[in-house]
């Protein structure tokens, strides 16, 4: 079970500095990549068999650092899942209308339905990260976020919505790697952008909201899962082994046939 | 190049009956596969570099009748693209909400913003297929959808928006099959309804509902294809050709790096 090594206890105080982000288990690359493979696998039928009973809905929130894999872990985890049944939603900056309403008005409208894997490309989470960090907003009004968030995915669980939360956990080594490597790169030039910068110049700053995230909003309905990433192959690895094991313990079912099924006659 | 042989000349009066739905060109099985893998990693890294660019949008129609193929074409198409740059929107009956709009309302709601590609399972097309063929509205309403429809989409196509339409081609026959195995399989059960059957026997009527659509709604804006769907892996094949085709016409580019990006210095 992928549980307890990298999903804290709810409620336990989270310090980052207990969690290697270089951490590979007793993997090698090619032992991840078997495991990867039959994973994958078993995650197409797995949706195939959720979006078929129309009963259960996953949400998947993923949150990161700049050049932390979000991207990177959509593409690899989800690349033999039928498109159909799994819409991702990338939060960028609020639009003014979006910030004329509540901070979970436009993801509210985002969660996916009966059926269907929603993916959150940065989410709700962003509210008590960058707005904190930036002083956006002030305290009092962040401070009350992590209940609002609390209450609003208890709604969620309670409706038929599993919900797992990854973080997403890179050095800051590997970000100077990552973002060096995009430099480089001419294919990679576009997804650098100088204002990445005084985001890294903060990096402590967001550890320290990112600590809070993990310690405020782990819950029992909505648990976080710390994930090492610096190694894209361990981090795919850990996120699909996860969803997986989500999916098998909601076990979804094929409905039942109409009745008198045997009896129909297909006329010519 | 597919536009020839399936995209039926613009303004002409299309017959179904001159188009086989087993045609196979010179493929057999194993040259089509090879084909297709090839196809699909394109539209792989077609679709990034699309996304990459974000300046123009693909938006992908299938109509079919019952088990035309529609979902089959969507999963086996699409199986390898990043579902982070695609939308998939399945049209069902329209709420009553979406009933006191015009038709065209839900749907423009769902057109692919620029970068990405939607794909359409049914669309306003079924507001002049199922709607007219069962008069769920007056001759007149329908009769000025054609002009609305092709309006509509002269606008998203002036407005960067690729659009393809495919009608994916079985014979009566083959739909027969593929019910009967719908009714054998447990696993297919949940696809078959008997709902269907009522639709099946209106087949005719359908017919010539789906050629006055590829007659009157082929232009060189948003033109049809009329696919042979009767064999899968052919029907794959031609969709995904015809739109890697599209792609390689659209040429996205990786857009240009900021300016003095090679002066930056990554700070530890």
């Amino acid at each position: 079970m992928v549980e307890q090594l990298f999903h804290p206890k709810p409620g336990s105080k989270v310090r980052l500095s207990n969690f290697d982000p270089s951490d590979r288990g007793d993997y090698d690359r090619s032992k991840a990549d078997d495991e990867e493979d039959a994973l994958e696998q078993k995650l197409a039928s797995l949706q195939e068999r959720l979006y078929a009973e129309g009963k259960q809905a996953l949400l998947v929130v993923l949150q990161a650092m700049d050049a932390g894999g979000k991207d990177g872990t959509i593409k690899h985890v989800f690349d033999r899942v039928n498109p159909q049944g799994v819409r991702v939603t990338s939060f960028k900056a609020p639009t003014p209308e979006e910030l004329a309403h509540d901070f979970l008005w436009r993801v509210h409208k985002q969660v996916p339905a009966k059926g269907y894997i929603g993916i959150f490309n940065r989410s709700h989470y962003e509210d008590v990260l960058v707005v904190r960090v930036n002083d956006l907003v002030p305290r009092d009004v962040w401070e009350a976020r992590y209940r609002h968030i609390n209450q609003f995915e208890h709604l969620l669980a309670d409706s038929g919505v599993r919900i797992l939360k990854f973080f997403l956990h890179i050095s800051k080594d590997e970000q100077k790697e990552r973002f060096q490597e995009r430099l480089e790169k001419p294919d990679k030039h576009w997804k650098f952008s100088t204002g990445d910068l005084p985001v890294r110049e903060k990096w402590d700053d967001y550890m320290r909201a990112y600590e809070d995230v993990l310690s405020r909003c782990n819950t029992d309905y909505a648990p976080w899962y710390i994930v090492p990433a610096n190694r894209k192959w361990y981090r795919n690895l850990i996120v699909t082994r996860t969803i997986v094991e989500a999916l098998e313990s909601m076990n979804p079912q094929y409905p039942p046939a109409e009745p008198d099924l045997d009896k129909v006659v297909i006329p010519d």
